[in-house]
């Protein structure tokens, strides 16, 4: 037991190296391949190299987004968590998440709806050129689509990889259809941990 | 679009349905059954049906450790920030993470080791009796066993699910040797949401 790899900086390039490895034939245009890679380094499942889908430029555009100090919206406390936060400091942004405010918890009770939805809400009024990063409720990215169409927001990238039986899917695949720089895991698979991954990605390869 | 579930509670009913009909043929001790179901739900991923292991009377164990108002060490800010953190309270429990901390930063970068080993050890000098929860670093479960051997700590219950290519699955069948209880998900595969939902999981049968 005592020869295992204690290393941190080893521990990543050991993963990575086996990541790679068993991807085996499959290959990925560089940048698209960062963001796959570190999703299954998360997760250690191999499936998200078949639903992860970017929209044109979105890599490119979310690096500039993030170099520009955009502050980053979490549906999650938990994503909010995973994201290298010393690192986005260095460009100037913050991430930020309101679903635990007493505004919003009372608001969502008064109208029988998920906290995330009013928490959106308030973020797309405080920024409508954010970046959001929805990795755990379909009701926070249908909210988000919903005024995206109406107009009231514009984000620089949206990361739509909710997870789960209820609406993830469908949400996802309606992200699939908008004219926004995207990142999405179809089907049901997606979270707050794959959500944190991808930013980090992004971050990492500026 | 307009037509989605946006009640969390119905959102919450109908996904365990899913599952539970999903499941199909597939039977669990009650208990069990609602720790199973509730990491599918976590991640969308029934795997973790089949790679599921819980010690003899683990739950029972767990329960009484939460009601005694035990603290929760994790080793990473996800898992705590996954943990339902009111719920807890009520109990008079805390959920704690040192990994963070300048001195077990400052501690492991002198060492050339994880972080996670030295919040580990921070954690367990704090409390021999404590909650032990790792759902990303190997080392920290590694760290936690060898003291467990050298008869420094002895946990109310160990949450084993690291994730990963590089370690997770060997420091996990080395753990379900000891004689501790303890909640595993074999193999590669696991997270930080896996280890917030187990102890979810657990509160929300108390």
């Amino acid at each position: 037991m005592e020869s295992y790899i204690k290393n941190p900086y080893e521990i990543e390039k050991k993963s990575f190296e086996i990541i790679t490895k068993e991807l085996g034939d499959r290959t990925f245009p560089h940048e698209i391949g960062k963001v796959v890679k570190r999703i299954i380094h998360t997760t250690a499942d191999f499936t998200f190299a078949d639903i992860t889908v970017i929209s044109d430029e979105a890599i490119k555009k979310a690096k500039e987004a993030i170099k520009a100090g955009k502050n980053i919206y979490t549906d999650t406390k938990m994503a909010m968590a995973g994201i290298n936060k010393r690192r986005l400091a260095e460009f100037g942004g913050e991430v930020l998440n309101y679903v635990s405010d007493p505004d919003v918890a009372l608001k969502a009770k008064e109208e029988g709806i998920t906290r995330s939805i009013v928490a959106m809400r308030k973020a797309i009024k405080e920024n409508p050129q954010g970046i959001f990063v929805i990795g755990n409720a379909p009701t926070a990215l249908f909210e988000l689509m919903k005024q995206i169409k109406e107009g009231n927001v514009n984000p620089s990238l949206v990361i739509g990889v909710p997870v789960g039986f209820v609406g993830a899917a469908e949400s996802k695949e309606e992200l699939l259809k908008l004219d926004v720089p995207y990142i999405v895991t179809r089907g049901r698979k997606g979270g707050s941990n794959v959500a944190a991954a991808i930013v980090n990605a992004v971050m990492y390869m500026i």
